[in-house]
């Protein structure tokens, strides 16, 4: 049978269909929660697999995703494309040359991180191998590396994400844990590469293994590197922009799938290292890496993610004592690791807790190296749910608890302190002071307040110096003594009114700005990032197109 | 059996990058020649497929590409989604808004250019029956239809790339062919619909098939088209941007694929429907569009088309007598029909018959059709064939011949003019004089000319106006009695020279321009092309920094 039949197509459809949307929900529910997507993601899986949908209506269940014939073979093989393309991205994402710059702390903090947690885990697999359940008792060695591997991986786009949350990424600190962890990726993922070469069934020795991965490594990231760095201008240069890279590097991404899974180590390690040595030149626009960012971790991401669920039934395999001890273990291993390698290098006592704690997420790539060793029958079904709930569990702690130790708050933006009932169209005043109070009214009316003394703060502070941007923005404030958190009301003005701009412009956007009197970061804050926000005129003349509170969010989100 | 083995991964991998890479290759080399990318695409196909490869060494082509067995059952479904997107994406580009604005000439034309050939195709099918090989000789009404929509349908992406080639989009010559092409378009698939419900093998009646058909063209292009303008708004201010509203088109496209698929109709219908409503919302945004269309277009698209090679032997199925009448029929059908519309519209003879022309093209389209009516049994694979070379025929025949009968050229980019031996960095003049003379002297070396009188004439012009522009680019030029091509010599100075440039800023960007003493206009196109590509300092910054010509065009193509 060489064709899926009408049935089976339909349902083709529909189930790739339905974990779309429920995984690009959930998704957006952690995101909305300050969670790494994935979060979200495997949870949709786990919603629409055994789990929970199969426990109320297992029928339903296997005829949307049946987990026999032809159209599971087809959604498991589209899956494995998925998540190799999602490694390629992972790989355009390292910037190997920025770790070279950070020199010896990076590389200290990474062995040390590595090791520890790396020990523990092969050591507790050696001691005790009846308590992880080692699926494949005949291969100790490939489950205690296995262990190790599993606890000393760090997952680098959840890292990132958290840095930038924190606005920590472009910091100092930010950079030592983010270099710190694409060293940790990329040996984690060679040592990987090596254990399931041993558990896969060819015929080729360890030895054998581990001189065909060297060559690999070396070939790409040495050879393919200089490589790729040369012809790079010469395909910009001749061949459509910017699809003919796009074409150009997911076709190289899947001849190194193909030539690592070839080798006997697995498609994804390809994907990832040819992601890694094409990311590294300079050459690369941001435009490619982030057409195909954002097509890889909106569709296929999601999608593999949320496939996981339906394999693995979470609650029957859940074993409490097991995903306890490995979250003990895997986080006592980072912290003591990063710890100490920071500390010798010259960090202070709690800088070099942040790092560790930074080191702790583990998130996507972990699953994905539980998700190889179940299939490739390494590990039982408990003890994956447990790396699972442990990879979920350190990335969801791992921001919270950084945020706390430097008492750093996640950036918010203007636009977060408006809301529907603050949006007022059109305005209704024609002057200015007419206007601050018709905004002030609709603050103090949500609030509570006083509009006239309010409006005679703002009146006053708008006599010393005039609040008008530039292209017809205006930015009248105060401070208020009684309130705790900044309040802010948008009023579009048809008429336009005079807020004596430096370009002479009219104000037709016009943000009434209330801050705490105690605050006076938040006041600036919130006052560069709309001058900055709109230095444009086109994104002012869009917002003013805008009909609903919705549609103005979404001219200011997309920067159009 | 629910995993492909760990070899048939390795091929699996490896057949996708072959046809990515062989795909793209010729897709490149046919844009090169100005002709449609699915040319080389197919190209490509019919080179690694039975046709070539299989020629040559059968045993090494049934091993990448195997017509038997659970790979191909992945790699057939991989190419159902792939097609699926792709008509999404054909979708997304149909304007519908605009074509309601050209009012009744459009619709006419369209009428009359669908009527025409289906009629004649139709009508063939009925009298010949034997001649065009049909396969279900117990089904000649199916057979008919689809004849006749085989001929009837043009291909709106291939029309809209000629009439932008051409320079003639923006026209009102171009807008009639192009919403022309739309109703065409979409009143052919829906046609199609029919028909592939009418060979399918489920149990609903024609009339039923007609009634469902007819109530999902309603419930998406009206009611879906409806709720997605007042939901877009909301997504995009709410979900991660532009992830979130990518994910959404691609898990609501596939939705719509599964329920046309559950109808008995195909599931590109709905995919294709879905796209159309969705891109006529005003509030859908551009980046959203493009990276869906780059991704799809460059993956999942060159992968559909070079895969239709991978299962027919063009050279053992082809029939020289059924492709020149196919292409005779199809074309006399397409031509009277339009011209004929065109003209009773009030067109000219000559606008008439480039009408005609331009709804003449087929390509992408008509080969789906051809696919799948091939894989549901209703026609021959030499029929197949001939579709094919029809389709790609009128294709490339179209835009040359509109291209004659307008006498219009295709339009050239100022670096289309220029070379690796024209790239002169870093320029040795540290004066505007001495770096005319530099500058000119390469040029002159290239075509046998006397530098210095090229050079006086440079010069004499400089001193009418300085030729420096914004940014630190400079416009030295000249006409020539002897030269018939415009010729371009560009120079990177490292220490910049006075051009004398509004903004007071030294050259450090400087092109040489020597047109034909007769042809006025290319020198202004020259001079306007490259003011408004350097009008921003970003790109002039990145391009001083282009160690080679490659680099150089590559910043210019990328815009960074």
């Amino acid at each position: 049978m060489n064709n899926l039949s009408h049935h089976d197509i339909t349902i083709l459809f529909l189930s790739l269909s339905l974990l779309l949307f429920v995984a690009r929900g959930f998704g957006e529910l952690a995101r909305h929660f300050h969670q790494p997507a994935v979060l979200g993601e495997i949870l949709a899986g786990v919603i629409l697999g055994p789990t929970v949908l199969g426990y109320f209506n297992p029928s339903l269940q296997q005829i949307i995703f049946p987990s026999q014939g032809p159209l599971t073979l087809v959604l498991n093989s589209f899956m494995t494309i998925a998540i190799t393309l999602f490694l390629l991205v992972a790989g355009l994402e390292v910037d190997l040359s920025s770790v070279f710059r950070q020199g010896k702390s990076a590389l200290r903090i990474s062995f040390w991180g590595l090791l520890i947690p790396f020990a523990l885990g092969a050591g507790a697999a050696f001691l005790f191998p009846n308590f992880w359940g080692n699926a494949k008792a005949d291969e100790p060695l490939a489950f205690a590396l296995f262990l190790g591997t599993a606890l000393g991986i760090s997952a680098l786009p959840v890292i990132a994400k958290i840095m930038m949350d924190l606005n920590l990424y472009r910091t100092d600190l930010g950079m030592i844990i983010i270099s710190a962890a694409v060293i940790n990726d990329v040996a984690g993922w060679i040592i990987f590469a090596v254990v399931l070469g041993m558990i896969g069934t060819h015929a080729v020795s360890v030895g054998h293994l581990v001189l065909l991965t060297a060559g690999f490594v070396f070939a790409v990231l040495v050879v393919g590197r200089w490589v790729l760095d040369r012809i790079l201008p010469w395909l910009q240069a001749r061949l459509s922009w910017p699809g003919g890279i796009i074409g150009f590097t997911l076709a190289s991404g899947l001849l190194c799938a193909a030539l690592t899974e070839a080798i006997g180590i697995h498609a994804l390690f390809g994907a990832f290292l040819f992601g890694v040595a094409l990311g590294d030149s300079r050459h690369l626009r941001e435009k490619t890496r982030t057409t195909i960012d954002q097509f890889v971790s909106f569709f296929f991401a999601p999608l593999f993610f949320a496939s996981i669920g339906l394999k693995v039934n979470f609650i029957a395999n859940f074993d409490l004592t097991l995903t306890v001890v490995l979250i003990l273990l895997a986080t006592a291993g980072k912290l003591i690791g990063c710890f100490g390698g920071a500390k010798v290098s010259g960090f202070s006592a709690r800088q070099s807790m942040v790092i560790g704690l930074g080191m702790n997420a583990r998130g996507a790539m972990e699953i994905i190296l539980g998700l190889l060793a179940l299939e490739g029958g390494l590990i039982t079904e408990k003890l994956f749910v447990a790396l699972v709930i442990m990879a979920l569990f350190t990335s969801v702690t791992s921001g919270s608890l950084m945020q706390l130790l430097m008492r750093r708050k996640k950036e918010a933006r203007f636009f977060d302190y408006l809301s529907n009932k603050g949006f007022v169209r059109p305005l209704v005043a024609h002057e200015r002071r007419e206007a601050i109070i018709e905004l002030v009214g609709v603050a103090c009316a949500e609030a509570g307040l006083n509009t006239y003394e309010v409006a005679d703060l703002v009146w006053e502070r708008e006599g010393l110096i005039p609040t008008g941007l530039e292209h017809g923005v205006a930015v009248p404030h105060a401070r208020l003594a009684n309130i705790t958190q900044p309040m802010m009301v948008v009023g579009i003005s048809k008429v336009g009114i005079d807020f004596d701009a430096p370009d002479g412009e009219k104000a037709r956007l016009i943000f009434l700005i209330l801050t705490p009197l105690g605050d006076h970061e938040k006041q600036l804050e919130i006052l560069s990032d709309i001058s900055k926000t709109y230095s444009k005129s086109g994104l002012v003349l869009k917002s003013l197109e805008a009909k609903s509170f919705n549609e103005f969010l979404a001219c200011i989100k997309s920067g159009e």
